[in-house]
């Protein structure tokens, strides 16, 4: 599985939370292998408090001297820029490179590199870096947090893993012949409580066609709505004072 | 724009810090307006440090006795959940729901609804809640750090409103007449420097080839490689000791 081979690389990270907070974000998205490049001294109970459940991922952290020692066996290293300037027009977003880089990691290892919080990465390790990717923001607020930057590029190659299945519906859509005996049995009901009347009947139905039609209905939702005219269909028959054939004409 | 009437709203959540995050991650992506509600006593200092330069939007948050208050005028309410169970089946991914909720959001306000860090939304909760969203995770560890399951969310919409121009090169990709004058004068040069010769020739021009043409290379980037090479050959014509036509045929 290609994110098995995927690095997560954090240059001189500042503060202790962001380290833990990177480990929740990689193992939320299913990526264990991270890598620290000269970082100040580490909090440890800062960052174990932000790592919550990835505690294993943050203990298992490897951390290198240099750029080059961290990415030395890395057939990629991606690094994640907001700056514009000389590399922005290289730069692509992680939703362009996240299949790529996921084809890439089937068979060599591929960094993503994210530089301090303060000053991003440097010229020098961008030069290190053989892909440049940009985090789609607006232009008002280009910085991310440092974790929250690696999540969205987690996100998104876990995405382009394809391993994720989205919920589905247990019960299908209802097919028309169903949603037709409903409004039937919703006509006959509306029309024993004296909610359809007169000429106005046809007219009226089209308003509750619309409003069960706006969004596709499944078998247990025509079900739900059948169950509820049934009960009132009923209910409109043995109303209090009334005989057992109700006062309308049903 | 959608992302004016996008909301985002924090049902009581516990740490300071998290607000701020959250801020930082709507400045990001565009998204302003920020509801609270019922939270614990917030401690001011630790929720601007992680706003970051999104304070404004800290300061401008609203806060509200209950979620009903807090979602009154939305359109729609979609609720953010990690768990299984009972609303499991019938939750989409941000991804699905992103241009959905953007096209709802330009005519109606849209709540995004976020619970508490222990607990998530309740089930009083998430029934006011019109569409459940489920952020795609591995299996092991669903339960995203509040701050970066509201980034991703954002990130979704922010992509969904198609405002973001991602970059491009300012070079065209180069045509192939272009390369081919770039590999006519790399095999003058490689045949002056001795590198080519005899019948392995055309086949290591081949190689030459698969190297230069791994990825779609510019404009720019060929007239770089053709000015390797006729440096090359000025330079082997030059070389110390040698006449001015060089000792090769050319």
């Amino acid at each position: 599985m290609g994110l098995d081979n995927i690095r997560i690389v954090l240059v001189s990270p500042l503060y202790s939370g962001n380290i833990g907070s990177v480990c929740r974000a990689m193992a939320n998205m299913g990526i264990a292998d991270l890598a620290l490049v000269a970082p100040r001294p580490i909090n440890e109970d800062e960052a174990r408090m932000m790592a919550c459940h990835a505690v294993p991922l943050l203990n298992a952290r490897r951390t290198f001297a240099s750029l080059a020692e961290a990415v030395a066996d890395c057939g990629a290293v991606m690094g994640a820029s907001a700056r514009a300037g000389l590399y922005r027009q290289h730069a692509r977003s992680p939703r362009e490179w996240a299949p790529w880089a996921l084809e890439l990691a089937a068979h060599t290892r591929v960094a993503l590199v994210f530089g301090p919080e303060d000053n991003g990465l440097s010229v020098d390790d961008l030069s290190l870096c053989t892909q440049i990717i940009q985090i789609p923001t607006t232009d008002a607020y280009p910085s991310l947090n440092l974790a929250q930057a690696v999540m969205v590029c987690c996100y998104e190659l876990f995405l382009a893993g394809g391993a994720w299945e989205p919920p589905r519906e247990k019960s299908e859509v209802a097919p028309s012949d169903l949603r037709e005996r409903m409004f039937t049995i919703w006509r006959e009901m509306l029309t024993a409580t004296g909610f359809l009347h007169d000429d106005m009947a046809e007219h009226m139905m089209l308003g509750i066609r619309r409003v069960l039609s706006r969004g596709a209905l499944t078998v247990d939702d025509v079900h739900i709505m059948m169950g509820v005219a049934r009960q009132t269909l009923w209910a409109s028959r043995h109303r209090p004072g009334s005989d057992e054939a109700g006062s309308d004409d049903h």
